[in-house]
């Protein structure tokens, strides 16, 4: 089944890659999206973009390079590296710590430095996999890209969203007229030179980060007047060392499993964001051990969807940052901030949601193979044939084409006999199909489709869009929305 | 006026820069959407998104970090450069031929090679602006920024989305069933290292394109069937050496201004965007001079805006590409291309556009001074106030603002009174305000006020949402949209 994802992915126009593809085969780590894919990948920041919204977070974008100041300040430039060896004789690279527990599972190598690994690659006599010969000693490897402004100003590529953010907490401040808390956040690219990556898009060199801020003062944190909104929500918590139990927000903060009520929320808009792509049984949030955090957060919890191909995986991350930020950048940019405010933040990838809603969207009988996607979520939301292609039915169809594209992600297509084409839809997981037949140029209705029942029902082209609008959005079952036939 | 426009750009949260800020002052040619100008700037993003898919291109996303090869292909490695001289003490760098032209306005610099730009220099006796010491010789300077992929893979961010677009030819030919023509686009971000970036947003060294490719084959593209669709559209051209005028695009290619059939379409359709954003009068179509353009070109015209402060500029230029991308990438990746196509190009910039929508919108009079965004443009559509902080106006308000929220981009303000509130969304252009009073609370009803005019309607809550969108949408007029008052 894993595969015959992938090979839709590709075949179909989800995502290609590694890119360039026709340079001999690509550079790992980059992916294009292809059209239905791109699609797809729009529906799922539109959801996150919305969701934000409603939530009061204001959206801002910055620039994707920011010069070498701005990372000192942050701790990227210092901390952001992994540790590396190269073989000696054919200059492949490793990243040295996985590289000992592919082949030593038990060995710790958690938290070892540069000196330490180097040791225990000799003690293990280490030696390269791929032509045996030696490999250098461990060194430190910086995971931002680098580049050049002007003639000398050295910069780099952001490796989050977030950093470039933050930054704006003046402009910011004077925007929301000094009343905190306040949101904003970011939808971008960010780019990781990662070693070797792998894992397709879960892991790649470069990405789309939407990233969220809750700028609060540390008064504002632990009684916040929009918890009470929310806090009788049930969310599948996983607090660290605990197991995954659907719990209350409520309860949550009253055990001391989340210590504050603004992060709460936090992670609740961040479980309604998830709730809108996938099944409730395949989220958990799972809080970080403790003692493995950062030196300046306080907590962190990852959201996690479950795939057949890769398992549990982070999709989220909702940290809290503490006033670390701002107080860094304040030190460094040798400016004072009014009010520096704690930073609370909701970190989504974009790219592995839309690719776990493919592997899940992926379903096969005996009949065909389709992909079923949550309402509203497929990359093309209805197509439109002429059930055959004479007798002025195409002529009709593209005027039902012109008006039901005003509102929706529509196709129209002629090329084949109608099974060929519901086939075609079904195979990319088109939500509806509308066929116009002999009998639509006599009363002016057409058959809808759907793709998961397959089921047909008859309705007047004047009701048209308001019916697609009201399956998608889930106000209206599809069989209650005309006649069966 | 005009510094009234960037004011405001900077004060009420459109514009904000150089980025960081913080960092003294930041780095020039970067700039900060903030909250309003990222509003606007999705809207201008939309309405292109729209009008390609409408059209039938689909879009795609590719990286935006390209290797060494796929530019030394395109011929950006080799071409893509500005002549620069360097002062030999304060080591300012300045744009050769620029300078030149600064100081002797009649000199002709065009197409001047390095060694010709030193000569002129040296004869001319020119020194430093800013020291008055010596210019060093004049030397090219790569336009494109450079970073290292992996360990030592020598890479570039892309100048232009367009070259990434092309690449994935043969996924195209593929996905389109091996039909041609057929469209693609592409939004996103091009880099290019500017030497002294001026001109606000509109010269920066990071921007967002908005690029559409029709793929077509030479056959085609005299006889294109659907140029019969909008063959007797009237567009402002101006073809090399001539005035600004009037002309059907049936007569533009009876009179052979434009060559090709699907060239003047993709004309149209740039011209079509351009006109949901801008005044007619003020767009022009300006065809480059023949023998300017480079080599490959076989035609090109800038879609140009006219603004107070910069006069006429472009933003947005169709080119005729031929076949020439195609047939160098085939070469430089050595593979065989199946059907290689010509490729037709229409390229918007989204600042351009977003930045003098900004300076069109601004109106003052003697009571104040407002944005006037075209319907359905301004940052935002719609804003919600009680009429006072108490009498459960504000629980009503919230909840007509829920309402509203669903459909449009909607703001909730409670702070201040009326007046003051209404002054607030008239400075950052909010097309229509919507107050809850007491009659509310008996009848349903609220007062809708449209920033133009000033003038009131009384409405149903729950027609609300029905009128906004035909308001915004130009189907109903304000004033016929409900009882004025």
């Amino acid at each position: 089944m894993k595969d015959k994802v992938l090979d839709i992915a590709k075949r179909r126009g989800f995502i290609w890659g590694p890119s360039p593809n026709i340079y001999s085969g690509g550079v790992s780590g980059f992916y294009d999206w292809g059209p239905l894919g791109k699609l797809l990948k729009n529906k799922v920041e539109s959801i996150i973009r919305k969701t934000f919204s409603s939530y009061n977070f204001w959206e801002v974008e910055c620039p994707t390079i920011m010069p070498k100041s701005v990372w000192e300040a942050s701790g990227h430039y210092e901390n952001f590296t992994d540790p590396i060896t190269k073989c000696l004789k054919c200059k492949l690279t490793y990243r040295a710590d996985d590289l000992i527990k592919e082949l030593y599972p038990k060995e710790k190598v958690d938290g070892l430095n540069e000196e330490q690994l180097t040791k225990l690659i000799e003690k293990k006599q280490i030696k390269c996999p791929k032509c045996k010969s030696s490999l250098s000693d461990v060194n430190t490897y910086n995971l931002m890209m680098k580049t050049t402004v002007g003639s000398n100003t050295e910069a780099f590529l952001r490796p989050e969203t977030a950093t470039t953010t933050y930054l704006l907490y003046p402009e910011y401040y004077r925007f929301f007229r000094t009343k905190l808390p306040f949101g904003v956040f970011q939808i971008g690219k960010a780019y990781r030179n990662e070693i070797s990556p792998r894992q397709h898009v879960l892991r790649t060199r470069e990405f789309t980060q939407a990233e969220a801020q809750l700028f609060i003062l540390p008064d504002q944190e632990k009684d916040f007047d929009k918890f009470k909104e929310i806090e009788k929500e049930k969310l599948p918590l996983m607090p660290y060392g605990k197991t995954r139990k659907i719990t209350s927000l409520k309860q949550a903060i009253s055990k001391k499993l989340i210590k504050k009520e603004a992060y709460a929320y936090c992670i609740y808009i961040a479980y309604e964001i998830a709730k809108q792509l996938f099944d409730e049984s395949k989220i958990r949030l799972r809080q970080h051990n403790p003692k493995e955090m950062s030196h300046y957060a306080d907590d962190a919890w990852d959201l996690e969807i479950e795939t057949e191909r890769f398992g549990w995986f982070e999709v989220c991350g909702i940290h809290d940052r503490t006033g670390y930020d701002l107080k860094r950048h304040s030190e460094f940019a040798r400016i004072k901030l009014e009010k520096p405010a704690n930073i609370l933040e909701i970190a989504f990838g974009l790219e592995r949601p839309t690719y776990s809603l493919l592997e899940t969207a992926f379903k096969e009988d005996k009949i065909r193979s389709w992909l079923q996607f949550p309402l509203g979520l497929s990359p093309i939301d209805v197509a439109i044939f002429p059930l055959v292609k004479k007798d002025k039915l195409p002529e009709k169809a593209k005027e039902v084409f012109t008006q039901v594209e005003r509102d929706f992600v529509a196709i129209y297509d002629e090329a084949g006999s109608i099974g060929k084409m519901y086939r075609r839809m079904d195979e990319i997981g088109t939500t509806l199909t509308c066929t116009i037949d002999h009998q639509t140029l006599k009363d002016n209705t057409v058959t809808l489709r759907e793709i998961t029942s397959m089921q047909q029902i008859r309705v007047k082209v004047e009701d048209l869009n308001d019916i697609i609008k009201k399956i998608l959005t889930k106000e209206l079952e599809f069989k209650k929305a005309g006649k069966l036939i």
